[in-house]
C-alpha cells in the first residue's frame, strides 16, 4: 500500500503541545459561527449543548491529567458533578438529559474554563516531567481523541438542534463541488475477498482504543463489497418501491419503529412542494441524488439492503478491506480548510480501488459492538470509556465528513444504536 | 374606603403612550440582569423561555393592533408560527413543550422585533385615528395587561429555569426588610363577615378580562378569614406533624402526587446540613419562618388547612372580603423601585385591616375556574384569551409579588392547575 | 308532585335483611350471564374486573360490619389487602391499576367469600343487636348503597371490556322498544326557572352520602333547561358541522384530547360499511338515532352545547328544576324485569313535563365537584368515602339505564373527571 | 460419543401422526391444574395469556396446514386476526400488548377449536397425499416444534402472572430431589479446549430452525467452560458483595436498569423474614443455595461473571463444548413423567464431563442474534419465523427444565433481550 499516508507517523512527527494546541483550536473553530443560544439547546436526550461539549472536554484533561499531576483544581467544585459524562469512579454526575436545563456556566466562563485549564496544560506539555512519564503521555493521548470526538458530536448535535428550528438556521456555508458518479448495477461495482482467516484489530505502539484489541483471528467466507456508498438516489427508488411502507423488509424492531413513529424517509428529508430537500449544516437544500445518503439508521440501512438483494458488511469484512485502500477522503478539517460544504461528498466517476471507506459517511456494520476475543478494558475510570458500552449497539467504520482527519483508523470501530439516525451514518453494500 | 387608592383612575390619567412605555420598558427591566443564554431555557412544559416571552408579547401587539391597521407586518412570517401562543384562530403554533429548542432568532434579534414594533405601536398610539378607534384601545389595553401577565411568568419561569441549576444563580440581589409577626393563634386572626347576597365581578368602564363578568349576585353563609397569609414557620409545624406522611389530609389525587414526586416540602426548599434554605430570584438562602410560605399547590393548600381544622376561601368569599381593603401591597415595580428582594414580605405587626390582600402570594380558594352566570367571550381569537381554560383550574386571588402593581383588581381571577407549584402561590385559611 | 313515589318511603318499609337480599341478589343477576374469564379482565385503570367488584363489595361488609361486631373475619387476612378499594385508614391497597393481573381468587371461591359473609349478614340484620344498634344501622345502609354503586361500575366496566373484543360479545339481550320523539327545535322545548335564593342538598333522615350535605342556600338567576335528553341524530349533526374538527367549540384541554386521541365520535360508535353503528350490551347494533346519546365525556357535553349556542347546566340548577318531576325513570332493574335492552330508551313524544330527568343517561353539569357549604366528612375511615376526591372532576346528576331504581335521589352528585366515557353520560341542554 | 442419545433419531422413528398426537397432549396436560380464570392474564407485554397459547398454536396449523390444503378454515374468520402472532404475510395482527383484554373465546371455545384442528389434522396426517407432500412435512415439523416452543412460554408466562398475585398461587406441586454439588473454585471445574477453525450449525436432514444453518467455519481461540452452571449460593456471594451496588460491575445500559427498576436480586426473589425465597412454579419456597440459579438477564450475567473474574462464552464457543456432551438432561416432560418440580436441579456431584449443558436453564451467551454468514430465511410467510428479530437481542444454548426433551439439538439458538428475566435463563462461565 505505498499510496497509504502513514497518519500515525504524521501525528507523532508533532509535539503533544502542537498537537494539542490544533486538536484544541479546532472546538474553537467549530465554534466561531455561533451564537451563545445556540451553545445551550439540548434537541433530545442524545444531544449535548455544545457549551457541554466545550466543558466537558476540558473537564476531561483537568481531571485526568491536571489533578493527576498536582491536585490541581482549576475551577469550581461542582464543575465536576456537571460536567463529567459517565464515569461513575469519578463521582456523581448531573443527569445527561437535563443538560439543556443549564444556562450557567455561561458560554464565556466556559471559556475562561478552557483558557485556565489550557495555560496549565501548556505548562505541563511542554516540561520535563511530562517527557518522563509515559502513563501522562497516553492520558493526553486519549484526551485529544476523546476531544476529537466530541467535535464529531458538536457537529451532529447542532445540526439536530438547528433541525428543530422552523427557521432552518444555516450553521455554515460552502462550496458544493464534486464529480459525477456511474452505475453501481453493474458487476464492476464490486470488489471481491477471499475466504481465509484474517488478523483484525489493532497492534503496535501507536495510539488506538482499547475496544480495537487485541489484534486477533477471524474466519471469513468469501465476500464481495460493493465499490461506493449508496446515494441518495438511489435511496429515493427505494422509497418509490414501497420501501416504508413494506414489512417484508424490515427487522420486527424496525417496522416498530417505522409505524411508531411514521418514518418515511431519512432524518432531515423534506417533501417542500412536491420535491425533496434536505436540511444540512449549510440549511435546506435541495436533495442532490448523486450524494451519499447519510442519516439513516441501522434498521433502514438493512431494510434497503434487504430490498437491493444485498445485505451490509460485517465489521471483519469491512476491516479486512479497507487494507487495500489509504486512510484519506473527505474529513472536517479539510472540508473547512478548503471552504467546502460539511456534507458527505459525491463519489469519484473514476474508482480505480473502494472509493469513499474513509471520511463522508460513517458506514454500518451487521456487527453488534461486542468485546474482541481477550478484550481488557484499561484500568480505573478511563476503563469506563468503552467496555461498558458493549450492548445492544451496533459498530460503524470508517470515519465521516465531521471527523478529524488525524482521528480515524482502519481499526477503528464508531458505535450508535440500531435506532440512531442523527450521525452522518450511511450504507456500503455486502453480498 | 378613603385610604384605598384607585388604581384604575391613575391608570387612565395617564396617556396610552406613556402607559405602553412604562409596560414595555419593565420587560426590558426584568431582563437586564440576564445572560443570553439564560433566556433560551425551557425546564419544564409549563415554563417558556424568556425570549419567547418577549418576542410573544410583541406578537401580541403585532397580530391584533397592527396588523388590523394596515396590514403591517414588521418582521418575518414565520415569527407568527413561533409566537404564537395558542390563538387558533390566527393559526397554527410551533408545539408549546419545544420552545426550548429553538436558539434563532437570538435575544439581540428579538429586542430588534420589539424595537420595530415598538416604533410602530408609538406611532399608532400618537395619533388621531387611535384616539378615534375604540375598538383599537380596548385591543391595545389588552395587550398591555397581556404583557403584564407575562412579566409576571418571566419571573416565575426564570426562577425555574435557574432552580435546575446545581450552581444556584442569583437572579436579583434586594434588601430583606420586613416587620416582624404576631400569632395567628388567637381569636383576633380572624374577621367575621356576615350571610347574605352579595355581587361580585367587573362592572363600570374600566378595563377588566372576560372571565371577571358579569357582574352578578351570589350567596355567601357567613364565615371569617383569616386577617394574614400563613408563614412558612407555621408550615414548618405541619411538615413536623408528619403533614407529608398522612393521606387523612390529603385529596387522594393530592396524596397519589405526593407519593408519585416523593413530595417533602414546597418546592423551593431544600435541607441543606440539617437546616432548610429556599431557593429564591437572590439565590439559595436561609429559609425565613415569619414570611409568607409561597410556591404550593392547591393540594399542599388544602392539606394544611385540614391540618389546621380550617379550609381555604371561594373566590366569592375572598372577592367580598377585599372590598374593605385598599389595592395595595408589595408588587414587584414597587420592589424594585425600593430595591427590596422580590419575595413575599412578613406581615406588619399592626393589622388594623385584613393584611396581605393584595401582592406578596397568589391565594389558593377552592373555587374551581367557571363561567360566571351569564358569561359571554369576547368576539374572534380574543376569546380564547380565557374562556377555553374554564376546566381542571382552580381560581386564585390577589396577585404576587411578581404582579405589577397597575395590573391587578379585586375582581381578578387568575388561574392555574391544582399541582402547580411554580407560581408565587400560598395560602389564606377561611372558615 | 301526586304522581311521584316515595321511594325512600318504600325503602323503609322493607326491613334490612330484604333488602340486603334484593341488593345482593341483583349482583348476582348481572353476573349469571359471565363466563369466569370475562370476570378478570380490567380492560384501563378505572376498570375493575366483575370478580374484583364481587369481592369488594362482600369486603366493604366484612371490613366495615362483621369485623367490628366481634372481630369476625370471614376468610383470609390478605383478601383485605386486595379487596380494599382507596381506605388508607384500613390499610395499604394492592394497586388499582394491577386488579387484572389476579386470577386468584377465582369466581368460584369469590361467590362461597360472598356466600359466607352472607350467611353471617343474614344472622345479623335478624338479630336483637342490630336493631338497638343505629350506628351499625347507618353502616350497612352505606354498604347496600355501596354494593348498588357497584352495580352500575360493573355494567359500565364489562361493556368497556367487551368493547375491547373485536369479537363483539353481547352481555345480555332485550327488548328494544320505544316511542317517537319530536323536534327539540321549537320553543316549547324549553323549561323556565325563576331567579332566586333556592335550598340544595339533602336533609332529613332517609339515607343520603355526605357529598349531598348540609342542605343549604344559593342564588340562581333565571334559566331554562331543555324538556329532554340531546340524542344521537342530533349529536351526528354536530359531527357533520365539523364537529370534532373545530377548535373554537372546545375547551382547550378537551381539543388537545381530540388531537391526542383522535376522536371523531363518541366512544363505542363505529362506522362500519360507511354506517354508524354503535357497541351496546347487546352487542353491536345499528345506532338509533333517536335514542339519547351517551358515552360522551364533559369536554364533548360543552363542546356541543357551545356549538348549539347553549350550555350544560349548573348541578344547582339540575336539581332545583328536578323537583317538579318524580323520581322514576328507565333503571337497571326495571329493565331486567321488563326484559329490555339496557340502554337509554327514546324518550315519550307527549311531555307534559321535563322527561328523562332519572335513569337513560347520566347528566354532565357544569359543576366542579365541591364541598356544599358547611360540609363535614364522615368519622372514620367511611370520610374517605367522598370528600378526598373533591378535585379535578365533574358532578352528573339523575342516574343512567344502569342504576338501580332506589339508589337515586334528587340530590345525588354522581362525579368523574372531565375526560371519562365508559359510563352512561349524556347532555341535556341549558341556556 | 457413544453415550449420546441421538434424539433426532428417536423423533423420526415415531410417525407424524404419533408424534403430533403427543406435542399436542403435552400441551393439554400442561393446562391441567390450571382454572379459566388463569388462563386470561397477560401480565405484562411480553407475557401471552395461556389460552393464546392454546389458540395460536392451533391456527398456526390451521393457517400453514389445513388452509393450505384445500382451503379449510375450521372456526371464526377473526380468529385469524386474534390469533396470528406477528406474521404480517398473513395479514393483520390483533395488537400484542392487548391480549390480555380478551375475555372470549373461552377457554372452553378454544379447547373446542383445538378438537376441530385435531380432527382434521389426525385425517390429513394419516392419508396418502400428506406422505407424498415433503412440502408439507416440513411445515407439519415446523408447527410441532413450533407447539414446543409455545409449551415452554406457556410455563414461564404462567410463572409471571402467578408472581404477581401475593396469594402466591401454586401451579404444580413436585418432589425436588436432588444430589449434592462441590466448589467450583478449583481448577478441576474448567475444562479447555484448543484454538482452531470450527464448524458450527446445523446440516443434514433433520429438522432445524433456518436461523441455526448454514453450517459454516469460525475461528477460535483458545478457551475454557466451566464444568457446571453458577449456583444460587454463589450469586447469594455476589450480592453480599455488593454486586447490585457497584456500577463498575456492570455494562451501562444494565446499570441504568438497575437504578431504574432497583433490581437487587433475580426476578422472583423475596426476602422474608431476613431469609430468601424464591417463587417457583410450586409456589414460594425456601431459596435452595445448591440450586442452578435462574430468571437472571444478560446484564446480571455479564455483571456476575465480572465479578468473579470471568465472563460468560461465545455461543460458538458453547457449541463446540457441547459436542462432547450427550443431549439429555433436566427437560419439562422428564420431570412431568417423573413427578419433580418444574425447576432446576442441582448438578451431581461426580462430574466426567461437562455438566448442565442440556435442560435446566438457558445458558446466556455474549453472543447477539445475528444471521450466520450465508444465512437465508425460509420463503414466505414462515420466512418471518426467526430472520427479522435478528437485533438487539442475545443467544442462549442449552434448554431449560420448561423445554420438552425431544425439541432442542447442540445448534438450537435461542434468542431473547438482554433485560428479559422471566425465562428460565442461568449463567455457565468462561474464561
Amino acid at each position: 500500500m505505498a499510496t497509504t499516508v502513514d497518519r500515525d507517523t504524521a501525528k507523532t512527527s508533532l509535539t503533544f503541545a502542537d498537537r494539542y494546541e490544533r486538536v484544541r483550536q479546532l472546538s474553537s473553530t467549530l465554534c466561531e459561527t455561533l451564537e451563545p443560544e445556540d451553545c445551550c439547546i439540548q434537541s433530545m436526550a442524545d444531544v449535548s449543548p455544545t457549551r457541554w461539549h466545550l466543558a466537558h472536554t476540558t473537564w476531561f484533561f483537568e481531571t485526568f491529567v491536571l489533578s493527576k499531576v498536582d491536585g490541581f483544581r482549576t475551577l469550581k467544585d461542582n464543575f465536576s458533578y456537571l460536567f463529567n459524562s459517565y464515569y461513575n469512579a469519578v463521582g456523581a454526575q448531573f443527569p445527561r438529559a437535563r443538560r439543556g436545563l443549564l444556562s450557567r456556566p455561561t458560554v464565556g466562563e466556559v471559556r475562561a474554563y478552557r483558557d485556565a485549564v489550557d495555560e496549565r496544560m501548556r505548562r505541563l506539555l511542554t516540561g520535563d516531567r511530562f517527557f518522563a512519564d509515559e502513563d501522562l503521555q497516553t492520558i493526553v493521548e486519549l484526551g485529544l481523541n476523546h476531544e476529537q470526538q466530541h467535535q464529531e458530536l458538536m457537529l451532529t448535535d447542532i445540526k439536530h438542534v438547528f433541525s428543530c428550528n422552523p427557521l432552518w438556521p444555516v450553521y455554515r456555508q460552502g462550496s458544493t463541488a464534486g464529480s459525477g458518479v456511474s452505475s453501481i448495477g453493474n458487476g464492476e461495482g464490486w470488489r471481491r475477498f477471499d475466504e481465509g482467516i484474517y488478523w483484525i484489530g489493532h497492534s503496535g505502539n501507536n495510539f488506538a482504543y482499547d475496544n480495537e484489541s487485541p489484534r486477533h483471528r477471524v474466519f471469513l467466507d468469501a465476500f464481495q463489497l460493493a465499490e461506493r456508498l449508496v446515494t441518495c438516489g438511489e435511496y429515493l427508488e427505494f422509497m418509490a418501491d414501497g420501501g416504508y411502507r413494506r414489512p417484508e423488509l424490515w427487522l420486527s424492531e424496525g417496522w416498530s419503529n417505522v409505524c411508531e413513529h411514521h418514518w418515511q424517509a431519512p432524518l432531515y428529508w423534506h417533501l417542500v412542494d412536491e420535491e425533496w430537500r434536505e436540511f444540512t449544516l449549510a440549511g435546506l437544500v435541495r436533495l442532490d441524488q448523486q450524494r451519499p445518503l447519510c442519516h439513516v439508521n441501522y434498521f433502514e440501512a438493512d431494510a434497503y439492503a434487504r430490498w437491493r438483494g444485498a445485505r451490509i458488511p460485517t465489521e471483519a469484512e469491512w476491516e479486512v478491506a479497507s487494507a487495500q485502500v489509504p486512510v484519506s477522503g473527505n474529513f472536517v478539517d479539510l472540508l473547512l480548510e478548503q471552504k467546502r460544504v460539511l456534507h458527505p461528498s459525491v463519489a469519484p466517476a473514476a474508482r480505480p480501488q473502494l472509493a469513499q471507506m474513509f471520511g463522508d459517511v460513517w458506514e454500518w456494520t451487521t456487527s453488534s459492538y461486542a468485546p474482541y476475543s481477550g478484550y481488557q478494558p484499561a484500568e480505573g475510570a478511563l476503563g469506563e470509556y468503552n467496555g461498558k458500552f458493549m450492548c445492544n449497539q451496533y459498530v460503524l467504520r470508517g470515519g465521516s465528513c465531521a471527523t478529524p482527519s488525524d482521528h480515524i483508523r482502519r481499526t477503528y470501530r464508531n458505535f450508535f444504536p440500531a435506532s440512531a439516525r442523527w450521525q452522518f451514518s450511511g450504507i456500503r453494500l455486502a453480498r
